[in-house]
């Protein structure tokens, strides 16, 4: 059961999912939903015997096409809708033991196609307004299956925070003629973490998270589906140097969440800005960052660290060349 | 080193306080720092051999009187000020083995008074635009100190939840000529946990938590300064009866951000209407509810359950008297 309900103070759906409830929590290691399907072994949710990257359906969708009508009635004060659109499954590599910072550098370049072709398809559907791709990684952030891999969510509505993103960066475009990305590139080169031709990595001087970091293009490139080989290659490059100068940081393999921002599927966000933002919960080494009172309940962030500070930190991680 | 620094993309001040690395993680029973002073023992914050409630300035603020000059410059894109305001503690019981559920009644209705002392005082300041009283409870929401203790902000601004939240009932207002809790008081009934002569408390239709309850007045109060007595003690009330109702439901001490909600302390905002939030971050007896890729990334919450059942577990969880 699934459907979406109007929250009246904040102005946004939520989604009501309770199947959700019995999903999968931390299977043993020999029975791995996301793992192949040996000859003769149990059946995992991949009915085949080896892959490579694979994409498919969650097994406990939360938005789904052939949502079912709303079990309650709403009302005109509190709507309820169908809880319309998709939620998917990216398995990066068939191998448990492996994270997005291990792959090698070929795997996240296929990876980035699968996304792109994953964000055209979803995005051409009539029941989708946005397509989110992310991956939450760590026990830290509640994740319940180790095996490597992402999500989509392809919402029938613009979520809050892009909303907001959205909403920003028009007034910018319209006020100064220029996008916002393009003004706050320019004021942080000081913390870039990374850069290559086409993509750049920095510590946003307004980070709400210790270590969060921006990757975006240089260049206004609205989605994935606007990215060229050439485009994904670097994109591909400069995600896996930010995480594995993560697991550099602190000598464990970081936890993060990693949110894709893009182009609405909906009219009128051509000015929209690519881009990824990672959220590690770690403020240091054995200290994790909660969103308590103030963020939770107010929205107000605070943040333990500078980020000049922490973007030296994570420039000065050595790893070996990407490519 | 303390400031704010403006998010452009979300229109948000982010609090930057550096200082808040080396404050006190999980220090032993015998240090804890909110006991009373020991004639001859360590001295802790609260000078005195003992205390009833106390309220005293965190020794840790993000935000404060005399709030120091930004370390850095801002720019016109990136502006940057001072984070004055206040960050209170508010111990509510010297016995370190208590929490909010488990303190006599009569501790709770001088709870009330406390905080309607501290909301009248802190509004008066000309630095401070919304007074938050809260309280984190239990490690999972990342408490580092066990003494049962709430908290206040004084933010130097409208934190961006409650200026949602105005704007909506501001809006519903003018369309309707009705503060929208009285219409959704209306339509939550069947949802109620518990109610006495003034106060109500109930999961809302649009949950985001599971277990998420509102504590709220039957009739508009703004804030704390407009409760009398008697609006007090029936607050008290409810706020044990829903909390040691919590305390029922899976056997141990539940833990939750407690949010208080009212009036900014500037004008414009008479419309206001003082709730509590409480959000448990459970939603089994052994399974957490995380704000991960979805709500953190996109401000999507997702909730496993439906209010319509879990207002019926807590409506059942039988308490004894309170008064």
């Amino acid at each position: 059961m699934s459907e979406l309900r109007r929250h009246p103070f904040l102005d946004q759906w939520v989604i009501t999912a309770t199947h959700r409830q019995d999903r999968t929590f931390f299977p043993p290691a020999d029975y791995n939903p996301l793992a192949p399907t040996n000859p003769g072994g149990f059946p995992t949710e991949i009915p085949f015997p080896e892959y490579d990257i694979t994409v498919f359906e969650n097994k406990f969708p939360s938005l789904r096409a052939d949502a079912p009508d709303p079990a309650v009635t709403g009302s005109e004060l509190l709507p309820v809708r169908p809880s319309h659109g998709a939620c998917e499954v990216v398995c990066y590599s068939q191998i448990l033991d492996s994270t997005f910072a291990t792959l090698p550098y070929r795997q996240v370049r296929k990876l980035t196609r699968v996304w792109k072709d994953r964000f055209i398809d979803l995005s051409a559907r009539s029941d989708v307004e946005y397509v989110f791709m992310f991956e939450n990684k760590g026990k830290e952030i509640g994740v319940t299956l180790f095996h490597p891999h992402g999500q989509i969510y392809a919402y029938p509505f613009i979520p809050p925070i892009a909303k907001t993103e959205l909403e920003q960066e028009r007034k910018h475009f319209e006020r100064s003629g220029r996008p916002l990305m393009q003004d706050v590139l320019a004021e942080s080169t000081e913390n870039f973490v990374f850069e290559n031709e086409r993509f750049a990595a920095f510590i946003p001087f307004f980070a709400r998270y210790p270590f969060e970091v921006y990757v975006t293009p240089k260049c206004q490139i609205p989605s994935f589906a606007q990215m060229d080989n050439a485009d994904l290659d670097d994109l591909a490059e400069a995600l896996l140097t930010v995480t594995r100068k993560y697991d550099g940081l602190f000598g464990f393999s970081m936890p993060y969440v990693m949110a894709i921002h893009q182009q609405p599927s909906i009219e009128g966000y051509d000015f929209a800005w690519f881009h990824v933002e990672f959220y590690p919960p770690y403020r240091t080494a054995n200290k994790l960052k909660y969103l308590a009172g103030s963020e939770a309940g107010m929205g107000a962030y605070i943040n333990d660290t500078l980020p000049e500070v922490t973007s030296a930190q994570l420039r000065a991680i050595e790893i070996p060349p990407i490519r």
